[in-house]
């Protein structure tokens, strides 16, 4: 029996790129799936972040080639979590595959969420390792081979419950006498602070913000379409390219010019 | 009515490896053209600097194989400034899509300069965003992918003059007194420092040249044909794989022993 | 008379990611086989470190694709140093390209060991250029293009002994009165250490062995099959995904915790 096939792996990890983990789970599903291309999303994430990868995959997820995602950010490696591979959409349309720790679940709602999933404990489809500790190498990417050379995915492994799957926890902005209490999702490498708080929410206080991060003396926000609407310097909040509120400083860096990182609280008011 | 297919693009950007800047633009890439090979020239250049980027892209350019060349360092994104397709070589051979800031002059210029260009205005060959930040996703790399399937150049928007392109400015050295005063274009990785001087024009300095830096006290450089031809910690002056001269210490950082960045004057004397 | 094909390179290098060295090597070999795949294995290995990229490309390339590994660590550029290429395996299966010291010793050793090379000497083969500096882009990617195109690989130069290819100095772990000392191979992104310790040889040590690292404190660390065996900042000895003993701290640093890095040295001990 064969499945679809697929032809594009992207590919996420907290690898980085001072090692040759990248380029070893790239040569074995070279090895088991000569026409599969993969698409690097990113590999520099911090080590063992899973909330800030989930949140780079979903992100990343709403553009992929149709195919496998493969996300590998795994501090529970070679313990009771599970290693699993989750379709999503139409008829087996994406697979989705990882470790089981809420790294694949926005990126799983954001595709529709999944339809059917298998733990992954077939070793017909694993490599034979010394150690457990490299399950990128030696798990997930034969399995994202596999997959693409048409194995049907319940051969990797036996079904499990889409609802028993680690769910994942993005925090929700609350409102607060008329104030915004968010927090900061992302700091791209611009210094970008994209927030968790939706534009029109933030609508009804006013086109200048009052932005207050720690304990530092609060400051005032224009919001803007672009960049090129501030000064320099000077700070602003706009829609950013997925639709969330960042603050900004054009041509620098938001996050450095207050002090923040991802998971910062940042409380939005409207200015008396 | 199609045009020429391209299946390269080459792809530039000052995007980082720590954020999925450059994998969303490959799977976009992907999506819409899914023959075609992307080869990452370099992303890890300093934000904003569009000076460096296009000296990059102007070293990297004699080598990319045929067909489109896709540079996005922008830090004037979704303001006045414009997003361009630009024809190099006979017949649309080659085709350099990026920001009108400058960055693709130097490298049309190597190409034998623009045949004909077009601003991509186009809504129908971009992707539809929340926020106009992420040019490189939304407005580049859909043009490089529907021009690789045929797309012809001018259905992604009106044809524009040549002439009124963002040139952009390489420093020329001065003669003065029998000196040569020039600055750094480029330290690489290994600390070596390409000066924007002609080997030629320095050959009257001698075999061995003085070079002043800064407020340091003159050192003297060998002018030599390898890295081989020096000692532990001299100071040489080679020829590099690019033509230019360049300042160098063997298996050391000559930008570190003289204080040197992209940009530093440097100042080479006969030695009375 | 043509060859065998080759349709992937895999390529590892010092290159780093901040410039546009690693896309230009890939630029030439699409320019000349425009059908190969290029893997990269990992290109920021510490700058000149022959030794650590000699152990990096060993532990890789026992899951390379079929083809070429090109390599170029390469402090000796355009000096006496040869540049190789190197035949492993039945028939040519495999060809190691890159500068002869000692950079792909452990890589064909694992290969099986070297059945022909020869010296890339035919300029034929090679990219003109004004300077000697840049062998990977001139030298090495044109020989792994030209013969994943079907050119013999006698083509490419003189055959040469291949027991005159500089070795590569392992070292090896010595008994010291029951104990082990040993020393760090490998410091991966997570801060795990790499010890050049077969687990077997340590077997006699028992499950709680002694850790000594320069003049620290003896430190005990507990034998474990996996991170999951150990508690938060608890030190472990465990059998990494090579088969080799590693020193390990959960979601940790075990390099930070005992101020580690490559080359140092270890003595493992019973503890009393």
């Amino acid at each position: 029996m064969t499945a679809r096939r697929y032809d594009t792996v992207s590919f996420l990890s907290d690898y980085g790129h001072a090692d040759e983990f990248v380029g070893v789970v790239h040569s074995v599903i070279r090895s088991i799936a000569p026409h599969v291309v993969v698409i690097d999303l990113v590999h520099d994430l911090a080590p063992f972040d899973v909330r800030g990868a989930s949140l780079a995959l979903s992100r990343a997820v709403q553009y992929v080639a149709p195919g496998i995602v493969l996300a590998v950010v795994d501090p529970g490696v070679a313990t009771s979590r599970r290693a699993i591979a989750a379709e999503v959409g139409e008829d087996g349309e994406g697979v989705l595959i990882g470790p089981d720790n809420g790294l694949l679940g926005p990126a799983a709602m954001m595709s529709g969420g999944v339809t059917r999933a298998v733990e992954l404990t077939n070793p017909e489809y694993q490599l034979v390792a010394p150690g457990p500790t490299f399950a990128g190498r030696d798990i997930f990417a034969p399995a994202a081979a596999h997959l693409a050379m048409g194995v049907p995915i319940t051969e990797l492994g036996p079904e499990l419950d889409p609802h028993t799957l680690v769910p994942s926890l993005i925090p929700l902005p609350r409102s607060e006498d008329g104030a915004i209490a968010g927090e900061v999702l992302w700091v791209d490498r611009y210094g970008n602070c994209q927030l968790n708080v939706d534009p029109g929410d933030a609508d009804a206080l006013g086109d200048v913000v009052g932005v207050r991060t720690g304990d530092e003396p609060r400051r005032s926000a224009r919001r803007v379409r672009a960049f090129g609407d501030l000064r320099t310097g000077q700070l602003g909040l706009l829609v950013d390219s997925y639709g969330l509120l960042s603050i900004v400083v054009p041509q620098a860096s938001a996050a450095t010019a207050l002090g923040l990182e991802a998971g910062s609280s940042v409380r939005l008011e409207p200015l008396a």
